[in-house]
């Protein structure tokens, strides 16, 4: 048999053709009852949607852009591929661009010209890009912002709760019996809003547990990789008043940088210092000692963003601004656990 | 002072608009010295070419497609930023598709169809399209392809020398007096000529120094993950003829999967067995041990392939299809040392 089509699902269900339309493209409303005869029928016949003619026939170019600050970090990857994916089964094609915290390169697409015009909407992970930027923005096209809301901004969000995340991972440590804790990753600056939130997280579990927080414990990064974690952490091991006996690192690869430093100066984890991370990427869970970490629904987060896109493209276009919140757990593992 | 123009250039170096055009888009015969008195102009005043007005100009789009399997396999994620940053100095927007190796969806972008004409170019890394794919392509438009040339495909290919690489890999294990040596990546089918050729640098480097091969030690394996170099390094450590003392695995997540199998066994790395990865991702040089791994250069990959493309779309348009090699080295580290 040829690749079925509207005409053969309408056949199947005993409908009109246009009642199956209705039914593929989510528009109108359709009694439950020939809705599940439409969609059993779909089923059988294998029958696929031609969404691209679909989204040419709208006006749209079908292509979604998608702006994160570095590819290769991990958790980007990771995200990307979840967000090409939901996309795809959605009938979009995703435009990946690394704009390593360049404002010019999150302006260009993002803000408008040349370029932004090829894209139905943009799911952006700010780095650069202020507040005042995106209040300038002069542009239609629906924006999805991933990670913390720039306040004030009158776009949808999508992130995790990360002070409750970074609360919870720190609670953890004191539930091991730690009680001098360091935090590697605080941003204490314009652009690090994510970083203080888990700073925030962090305070908290302090005060809730009444434990003191010594200030001196929290190490500034201005970049999230192996080599700054490393870094700090050596720093740490030389703290005039002692090492720390437990680190909290606001991401994966922070920690297994953290972690390198901590072996390779033959100080054992988690014995003598317990590592926490953030991300759960792929690679943690294969260390040895096997990272505990704050694992966010990367999958729910893909699929809020490019849910929250589409809609935006249809009839709910004018909605006010959402706060959309993912899951997150805490995975916990030998870096803590032993 | 505003945004310096051609104008501009033009004025402080002396020279026609037409002579700073000439040399900024690097058509024509200008002397080397009236080159030198505009190059000095243009970086006085910081001027940079509207990249994106010329390629309108030229009838092209500006994009070039790069097909890879797997965004989230961090060897794909470091080459796609480098790729992403080369192609950007030229004025290119790169828009990244993963494939996940469907067939389908690499001929949706390689082969023709709606999609296809939005890009001036595609490389691809291909996984799913075979010779015969390849073969029947009916698309003008230049690709270049990454990794091993399917044989016999009308088509640039940018790799390394996989079978020198892959010998001297082996070799070195031999070096530091290992004499049962293990394969884990093995992929003796259509698809697989990379592996393939991996394979074959293996036994060449048994041939060279005259040991015998154990064939039962070379494990093939469908994907390159974590979890599957766990897994054969499981079956490798249960050989019936006991196990290796060092193993060669054809990426770093195969052998970081496999030094955790070795680890969390209580087998030394690399006292007991050995491990030699492939690709040099960020992550194997802050493992615990730090991996030995055969380093391609992925900026000059990267380099060569944006070159080669944009070399197609203008004057050498029916160079015949060349192959290019990148340089790698291999990185020793304490998975082989110790």
């Amino acid at each position: 048999m040829s690749t079925p089509r509207l005409r053969d699902v309408a056949e199947r269900a005993g409908v009109s053709i246009r009642t199956v339309s209705n039914v593929v493209n989510g528009y109108a409303r359709v009694s439950e009852e020939r809705r599940a005869r439409v969609e059993a029928a779909v089923a059988e016949l294998g029958y696929q949607p031609n969404l691209m003619a679909r989204n040419l026939r709208r006006g749209r170019t079908g292509l979604i852009a998608l702006v994160v600050p570095e590819l290769d970090v991990p958790y980007f990857a990771e995200l990307t591929r979840a967000i090409i994916t939901k996309a795809r089964q959605q009938g979009y094609t995703v435009v990946v661009d690394q704009t390593d915290g360049e404002p010019d390169r999150e302006r260009e697409i993002v803000m408008g010209g040349a370029m932004a015009a090829m894209f139905d909407g943009v799911i952006l992970s700010p780095l650069a890009l202020s507040q005042t930027d995106l209040a300038r923005r002069d542009n239609s096209r629906p924006l999805v912002l991933l990670g913390e809301r720039i306040a004030e901004s009158p776009y949808d969000h999508v992130a995790i709760d990360n002070v409750a995340a970074a609360r919870a991972a720190t609670e953890h440590l004191f539930d091991i019996g730690r009680s001098r804790v360091a935090a590697i990753g605080d941003q204490p600056w314009e652009g690090g809003e994510t970083a203080q939130l888990r700073t925030a997280g962090f305070r908290l579990a302090h005060e809730a547990r009444r434990r003191r927080l010594d200030e001196s414990l929290i190490v500034t990064n201005r970049r999230f990789h192996h080599a700054d974690g490393a870094e700090a952490m050596a720093a740490l091991l030389d703290h005039p008043k002692g090492p720390p006996d437990a680190v909290f690192c606001y991401n994966d690869l922070l920690a297994l940088g953290a972690i390198r430093t901590l072996l390779s100066r033959g100080v054992r984890v988690p014995e003598d210092v317990a590592v926490v991370g953030f991300d759960d990427i792929e690679t943690g869970r294969y260390n040895t000692p096997s990272l505990t970490t704050v694992s966010p629904d990367k999958s729910t987060i893909a699929w809020l963003a490019i849910d929250r896109l589409i809609a935006r493209l249809g009839e709910r276009a004018d909605d006010e601004p959402t706060e959309l919140w993912a899951p997150y757990e805490l995975a916990i593992r030998e870096s803590t656990a032993g």
